[in-house]
């Protein structure tokens, strides 16, 4: 069991993992590489303690603490219990999730490793909104997706918004930062078929995409909302897809048009 | 042409309509009634022109009067032209889309207006987030959806935030507030199927319930993200339907929810 350590004063060193979490030093993606990824709420925490992230430090409520405890049987890590006005002072914002748990980040994971077993993967360009990328983790963890790669322009999966977005699963889903536009190429060498998103009428709509794909490897490339994936990503794809759409409107929230394509393709081949 | 009326001073109580727009009062849903609808950017306020809602004053940098000369050739409005730093001053804090339209509240549209003549309907019960609320109306506008029908605990779609996430499709895709859960029965009085979105996994799959249904009239009943729809509201249904998901996770974001049902009501019977 984890050692419980009360505190009562914001100013305790112990805690400075999680002290002035908005400013903009705490990012985890900073040059320095000293930021710690940051998990918020009893959910996230949980799917840290799951992950290859494991935490260093916990800061929480007891009610939090008596919620995780089963969680935390057997976890070598120390949890400060405070007070919500204490935590607060520490973070130095209301903080109405209760807990946060930090972790330092690991070695990032290769392509090679993330591709290994994969059959569904989703590919993103210049995905730089950390919302957007949070809710990409989460449409692919419900959908079936196996791992994330991250080609140029894309955001920190685990600076801490993206991490809450996600529901805890940018640290469960497998990414990479991939060479870019070469590891296009290794995915195809692995057998994939590189499918790239656009709003044009002349591809193929996600249905007919995906039915003839259904027993392939599948690479979902997906740029971002505006100007979409670049003529260079673009002319390394296999299909060109489109989600029909209707009103003559020209695009959905980028998350929201990967989930749509995730959904096809587990529909079609799940 | 509508006239450009210079303004240099914040004070003009010309411009009383965009003034502290993050104050509580300028929520257009307001027991008061006296909001008004804010439409924010060039996209937003040619949607607002094309929309039921007509603007009564607008409020903007010259570029963007420059962008929307088109639009308002024959719209009788006043536009007042000022600087970013004037219009700062009025709205209470920097606005980069660079124009603003406000437009009075017309009357709500009923539930026969607004099923009128419709194929699909989104149904809402307990959809609280402005932000939400804007996206389902983006994916609705998009994903070939006819109508919006909102049951209780639904936040106002009118709101400034929804109508800015919605990219303005909140002022085009008709909706009404419905007697709940009254309307339900006039829904199926008028031959619609009403689709309940759940997460039990003893529930159709989107794909099994929309094929049964191509050739009906359908009305899909989404709620809030983590209660769900009541029990009351799943009662009155005739399908429940689920998302099939991966990883043992339990639910996607409700406005991502709603896009993929839409979808696959557009596949199946687009």
């Amino acid at each position: 069991m984890s050692a419980v350590i009360d505190v009562d004063d914001p100013a305790d060193p112990r805690l400075d993992d999680f002290r002035d979490l908005n400013s903009i030093d705490r990012r985890p993606d900073l040059p320095t590489g000293k930021g710690l990824v940051i998990a918020e709420g009893v959910l996230v925490v949980q799917r840290m303690l799951l992950s290859r992230f494991t935490p260093r430090a916990l800061l929480g409520t007891d009610r939090r603490l008596r919620e995780l405890s089963a969680d935390l049987a057997g976890v070598d890590v120390p949890y400060y219990r405070a007070s919500a006005e204490v935590m607060a002072d520490v973070v130095g914002f209301h903080l109405n999730r209760g807990v946060l748990a930090s972790a330092p980040r690991p070695r990032e994971l290769t392509v090679a490793e993330v591709l290994d077993g994969a059959r569904t993967v989703a590919v993103l360009e210049g995905v730089n909104d950390h919302e957007n990328l949070g809710s990409i983790f989460r449409n692919a963890a419900g959908l079936d997706v196996d791992a994330v790669v991250f080609g140029t322009g894309c955001a920190d999966p685990l600076y801490r918004r993206a991490v809450r977005v996600s529901m805890g699963h940018a640290l469960l889903v497998p990414y990479a930062w991939a060479s870019w536009p070469a590891d296009l190429e290794t995915m195809r060498d692995n057998g994939f078929r590189l499918l790239a998103m656009t709003p044009n009428p002349q591809a193929l709509t996600l249905a007919a995409a995906m039915e003839g794909l259904a027993g392939d490897r599948v690479a979902i490339l997906v740029g971002a909302e505006g100007p979409g994936l670049t003529e260079r990503a673009m002319r390394s794809s296999d299909v060109r897809v489109r989600i029909p759409m209707s009103r003559g409107t020209d695009s959905l929230n980028v998350a929201t048009a990967a989930a749509l394509a995730f959904y096809e393709r587990a529909r079609v081949a799940g």
